[in-house]
């Protein structure tokens, strides 16, 4: 665990984005509980959106909490929480590349933000030990895991849901 | 931050529970960007499943954080991420008091486990400066926030996901 925060990374600060002061201690602390394989080792490969890529990565879980994933593979879906680790964590408004317009952080699923945590849904192929078999992740190569569930469809699914400044965009 | 890792709380382990020694230090940390306000003090008071609840609750950001709201009030439905700070961190498997059997922790939706972070999807209602009025919680009153996001139906819904455990339990 970090004494205190960490630096920033080295990444600029585009025209239009805005940082804020970051708190001067952390409140809570995190434990990596496992590390997420996937096929990409640049940022620049990861697949803009889960859903376009059908590659398999691999959750491997410390074997530590091995028996905490009794039950997973009843699932067909889980949520992971993976820790974004290389982002900045002072932006409050960003000018994502591929959008070319500035937004608030929380309006955004960006890598950068306070607490630097994605989630993404997986459809789970295949538990081997304390290793998962999933597609739906779009990360780097070597990711360290932070918590797995269930996907509740009755609770996570909302179907109409809409960004609507995404659904707006030009 | 703790400069080490907390104290399991007093919750006592039920038969058929499991623990798992914790590892010594934390690997990162979190920042608290605001608190939850809801109807509940108790934990016994609040609503075992969210949406069997349509009570508005609110979300205060931090006013440091309140230019990353830009662009939130377009979203329908948000992900939030947030605390469960009065949760043991060291059960691998749980024997919830209304299954009555145990299962492993990546396996629930349950508020203990390595990190004690919840998700849920709520609807918003209004933002006003850094409040956020929302139906779709679950939690106690003065919880913590760590991460806003927006859904996307694209990615987030899965309206046939199953969690086989529990559609077969008795």
């Amino acid at each position: 665990m970090p004494e205190s925060p960490s630096k920033d990374s080295d990444d600029g600060v585009r025209p239009g984005e805005i940082t804020v002061s970051l708190p001067d201690r952390f409140e809570a602390g995190i434990y990596f509980i496992g590390r997420i394989r996937t096929p990409w080792t640049r940022r620049e490969d990861c697949p803009h959106n889960a859903r376009d890529s059908d590659a398999l990565c691999s959750i491997e879980v410390d074997p530590r909490w091995v028996a905490a994933l009794a039950g997973v593979e009843t699932c067909s879906h889980l949520v992971v929480l993976y820790w974004m680790d290389q982002s900045r964590r002072d932006l409050a408004v960003q000018v994502p590349r591929h959008y070319g317009e500035g937004r608030g952080t929380f309006a955004l699923r960006s890598p950068a933000r306070p607490n630097p945590i994605a989630m993404s849904v997986v459809a789970l192929k295949e538990v081997r030990g304390c290793s998962l078999s999933v597609t739906g992740l779009d990360c780097l190569d070597g990711t360290a895991l932070i918590d797995i569930k269930p996907y509740f469809a009755s609770v996570d699914c909302v179907p109409d849901a809409v960004v609507g400044w995404h659904r707006d965009r030009k």
